[in-house]
């Protein structure tokens, strides 16, 4: 099912700018047993993205939440539910005007058959696509994305489950669609995200519980090295959870560990 | 007018990679006295732009082409042609698949109504967002427009009709929707464009006739002091070919200068 703007619909004007400049926002939300899991949470950094790229969020509020209900109300089973909110039409090229409508799109999809194995470890490799830095853009998820389907397209082996992105100085700043974690002397490291990246709402709910475990957590610069030295590494986000990186390409062999393993248990039984 | 893969339509389905990574690449070309100008040029580098990005090009070129002429064909008045190409629909995610087929996206604007007196001189400012730096995307004309949108959205003071931006290192790259030179010493300068930026046609197409009427340019590293230093500065794009910057909002005046006046009357001679 797709709502645009909140009539049941799968397509926008070509002049959307969305489509022409990326001038847009998206959330995918994990829909499990009958509940979009950390919805509050996919908003409120929606609305924030909002707020940074000073797209309208007054009328937003009320339409996405009733439209999402809508959508919610009409699952029977799991499944994704991805939001686009982008700046809608008009403005002269590049120039935006204080009266431009936002475009609402929502649509679920499958959810996504990742092997059940990935919880116990994944194989993953460095990307050469860098991520490029702008404090501007950094955390948000807008819809300017190409640096990430680069990166994708990197490899096609199956067996190679995520690639882990540096920015130009080579340090480390996330997965193609995921953040990274490193677990070095029993304390929780994962890069910074001022200026590049997405802060993912998984990212946080694990930060938040390792806290709440008493596990010291750290945002910082992380090399490659960090990487290769680290006891532990994991990936996240609002659809996989947690996977165990067990193998990185040419490079290292890690344990699926304790700490990751505690963490895994800990977001598996969250209130979500 | 618009054409949607061939068709007169309007709309795209909301699944098209256009929309949802910015996965794609656009041209915007100038229709005057019954022709497309630079249509060549323009073709080129979003060929070259699907290279980059790896968007298959065999169909599409002679789809293009029958397209545009219809286009054309059709225009009875001046009028701005955009193209958009996008690597259509499909892909798990940000993954692509061999056999995307590209959407091709053809529509005709009025032509732009910019003050005439913008050709004498116009007022520009320094913006301060910044473009970031990635080589894989440097010099062609992608949909991730969001730093110029941010940058546009700085002034809306009808006075300034365009703003310079600069990378993180405060080293000039190109306007918002223009490129810019120098001229020092009678020698005409413009940044280099392997990490950030447009490569232009109208660019290009000045860098030529300089060189024609044997004018040294240099594609070079320039700084707010280099600009403030000029004894010309310009900008350049297809819809507007050459303005010459006669003032920066708290920072320098020049005067409408003779290199500057040189091009503008080159380009204006030229065969479009």
């Amino acid at each position: 099912m797709i709502l645009v703007n909140g009539q049941p619909e799968d397509s926008i004007n070509v002049l959307d700018r969305g489509l022409q400049y990326g001038d847009g926002l998206f959330e995918t939300i994990a829909f499990r047993d009958g509940k979009a899991e950390f919805l509050q949470s996919h908003l409120s950094r929606l609305y924030r993205g909002c707020e940074r790229l000073k797209i309208a969020t007054q009328q937003l509020e009320t339409q996405l939440n009733a439209e999402i209900k809508q959508i919610c109300d009409d699952l029977t089973d799991n499944a994704v539910i991805k939001i686009i909110v982008t700046r809608g039409q008009g403005g002269r090229g590049y120039r935006t005007q204080a009266d431009n409508i936002p475009t609402r799109i929502i649509s679920t999809h499958e959810i996504t058959n990742y092997p059940k194995e990935n919880s116990q470890g994944i194989k993953v490799r460095f990307c050469q696509q860098t991520l490029s830095e702008n404090a501007s853009l950094a955390g948000i998820k807008h819809l300017n994305r190409l640096e990430q389907v680069l990166a994708r397209a990197e490899w096609s082996d199956d067996d190679i489950a995520e690639g882990l992105m540096f920015n130009n100085q080579q340090q480390l700043i996330e997965g193609t669609m995921s953040n990274v974690f490193i677990v070095k002397d029993g304390k929780l490291l994962t890069p910074e995200l001022n200026l590049s990246g997405v802060a993912g709402i998984m990212r946080q709910q694990v930060i938040s519980c390792a806290q709440n475990a008493g596990i010291d957590v750290i945002e910082t610069v992380l090399t490659q090295q960090d990487v290769k030295n680290a006891e532990e590494v994991f990936i996240t986000n609002s659809l996989i959870n947690i996977w165990p990186i067990t193998e990185i390409e040419n490079f290292s062999i890690y344990a699926h560990g304790e700490i990751t393993q505690i963490l895994q248990n800990t977001i598996y039984n969250l209130e979500k």
